[in-house]
């Protein structure tokens, strides 16, 4: 195991083709879990945070960039919320979002990483807050890649798959058979979103993403946003459905319901992220 | 004068708020000029780039995304834009996007501190490009403030304040009286911009400055981008105008004739990123 990440220093860095961002702070738990290193430490700016095999994934006080943006535009507009699937996030912060939706009857949550829940109920309460003990949630620690390939035809009305960049343990959440085991599994009228990186610290990922996913869906579009801790800081969501692209409008009932949680999420902030599409990628999509 | 920025890690960094963003590479210049330290440094992610007082702010690949946020949509909405001022930009950058608008016959920039335009003319001259030689470009080595106080009035179809963060050489750029001067030298039908700070890493100063304009002006509203250099990475820029908030929409042929050139904007974008107020500061403008 490499020496603490903090070095001496002072300084928790993620460093990303020549480009390094740190937080000041101190490495509360650093440790190999047979998956990745999971590392969680305590910095003056953003409360506590975990580090996955030394990429930032979260902090207690900018958790919500995130989640907000993965899980509402899914949840409020898939056709019905019943059953609801997610790939990951074990941090809990997905489930918490997702839990807000009273319209959930069924919330299955398949993380491959028994320490990284263990860690983030431990040190990051407040992430998953009350969706550890929701009966709704239906956890499981399991490979989420097996469980999307062997889970029913048409059975879940959403399906996030809320990964870390596509290496270790993530590596297989960005290819076409994932894809299509996720559009399997997925109710006509339901919505995919998955986190699809930045679209300038991870350009040609993004990219992949998006085309992947539009071969396979009938629509997908990315949706771009800010996580500060994440390389370039400029992060993006890609949302896919079938026979029309369903995730650009929120059902207005359930929007109402939870946009008052939100810190960055609401309808307008939606229309507008889906829209920014710099134009650099919106040129790239177009060949 | 302090040590070296990279002080023998390699790394140039910028702090902030318990928050470090750096860039490996080396420093080529660090100088205190009258106004400031002055440094430019050759990094390996995005070339050659300008700090002034140990902050970022321009690197060759990168600064698009900063001033054709800046520029356009104040470019493509005036209703005329035959004189246009910009106080700072002493990269050349402003300059330059401006300048691809044909309807320009006369561009004041004034710039208070005369290294940073000799020093990105020497080693960021792909910021400036042509604009420096450009006849339109009436260049003045002078206190942007007095400059504004002095101006007639209704006198500029489009006024840009380009600055760094309101300390420094910048204070002044930011206060009642200087934007009273804005409104007052600008043609009715005219736009004003400014870059108004992340709403993350500076969000008291962003919220204080578009309360500020929207009490000068009769209309004003922030557009949200990104500039990983800056901190969070998530920046915004306002844009202000009187009976209409014609900075809203740009007029189609003038767009036209610029989005070849750009990497981010587009109207496409610019709709989007108008619209993307995150939750928390929509709530506040509301109050």
């Amino acid at each position: 195991m490499e020496k603490p990440l903090e070095a001496m220093t002072g300084w928790i860095d993620e460093i990303h083709l020549g480009v390094r961002y740190g937080l000041k702070g101190k490495v509360i738990v650093d440790e190999q879990s047979p998956f990745q290193r999971v590392t969680i430490i305590d910095s003056s700016r953003y409360g506590k945070g975990l580090l996955l095999d030394g990429c930032w994934m979260t902090a207690e006080r900018l958790e919500k960039h995130y989640h907000e943006c993965l899980v509402h535009p899914a949840l409020c507009s898939a056709a019905e919320t019943k059953r609801v699937l997610i790939i990951g996030g074990g941090d809990g912060g997905t489930a918490r979002e997702c839990l807000l939706h009273k319209g959930i009857e069924q919330l299955d949550m398949i993380e491959i990483d028994r320490r990284v829940v263990e860690l983030s109920k431990e040190h990051l309460p407040s992430i998953g807050a009350n969706a550890w003990n929701d009966p709704r949630l239906n956890l499981k620690i399991e490979d989420g890649i097996a469980w999307a390939s062997s889970a029913p035809n048409a059975f879940y009305d959403v399906v996030i798959v809320d990964g870390s960049d596509p290496k270790g343990p993530a590596k297989g959440l960005f290819n076409k058979a994932f894809f299509e085991n996720c559009r399997r599994i997925l109710r006509p009228e339901g919505v995919f979103a998955t986190q699809s990186e930045s679209p300038e610290a991870f350009r040609d990922i993004h990219l992949t993403i998006i085309k992947l996913m539009r071969e396979i869906f009938d629509y997908a579009d990315p949706l771009y946003g800010w996580v500060p801790i994440y390389p370039s800081g400029w992060w993006s969501w890609t949302f896919a459905s079938l026979k029309k692209p369903r995730y650009l409008n929120p059902i207005s009932d359930r929007a109402m319901a939870v946009a008052g949680n939100c810190q960055i999420w609401s309808p307008r902030w939606q229309q507008g992220a889906f829209a920014a599409i710099p134009a650099f990628i919106e040129r790239e999509l177009k060949e």
